[in-house]
């Protein structure tokens, strides 16, 4: 039987874009762009990647790495103001363990002729199987995949 | 135009209520005691109150106090295991604002013969619709009315 428990942490990331707020929420909103930084990558298979984009829409990846055990991000979207905000709240789950819950906060900001992105995640990890430091890293690389993917 | 601003805060309640775990926790489960200590009370009409309590399922509630505005709540259920934790997303919107979006952790404890009820909200609170202070007191009200519909 699992021990339960929940380790409630925020963290925030900043990165700043050369290009401007609507082509950066673009990547988010087009489901092509997106998949390319967000669950494609050397060493994962995607077995799905669907989803709606609108509020109370939801999003549903599932992937492996390298033959591993299935990875499920099932997502609900909670706010989106065009060019300026997304929030959603999502769990990952691995094989048959939730191992997490979170609220997820984008927001696009003007800088110059570019974008400051600031992402703010507040998570719930749940029974053991993850942490916010992992978490932090994992979103980390998925910006500088954004930034990849918006000069491609 | 309005101006966007997200605040994001955390807190925990506790509260300790008389009855077991699985008591407590099916007043969350059973859609019509949830309905007796959630959504209804003096002054407060009930237009809509419809979900389904599973992993992925929704609840949609819609009220006014004292015919005002029209408040929405909409909730997704992301984590449930049976008489010892939920886990949801939800957000409020009144008249045409959507005030926030948050995700609650309730963790139901054995306390003796009773519950330790665990109640954790990591909110965005949006465009200065709304505040941490007015959540946890409108949480703390709920827990209280949670008490009452225990005991009758």
């Amino acid at each position: 039987m699992t021990e339960r428990s929940v380790t409630h942490a925020t963290f925030t990331l900043e990165q700043t874009y050369d290009a401007p707020p609507a082509k950066v929420f673009n990547a988010f909103a087009d489901p092509a762009i997106k998949r390319r930084w967000y669950v494609e990558g050397e060493g994962w298979q995607v077995e799905e990647f669907t989803g709606e984009f609108k509020v109370g829409g939801y999003e549903r990846s599932r992937f492996r790495f390298r033959g591993g055990e299935l990875i499920r991000n099932d997502t609900t979207y909670h706010d989106i103001v065009p060019n300026e905000r997304i929030i959603f709240a999502y769990t990952m789950t691995i094989g048959e363990n939730r191992i997490s819950a979170s609220l997820t906060t984008f927001e696009f900001k003007p800088a110059g002729a570019g974008t400051k992105l600031i992402c703010t995640e507040q998570g719930a990890f749940l029974d053991g199987y993850d942490n916010v430091e992992a978490r932090e890293g994992g979103w980390g690389h998925l910006l500088e995949a954004l930034g990849r993917a918006l000069q491609s």
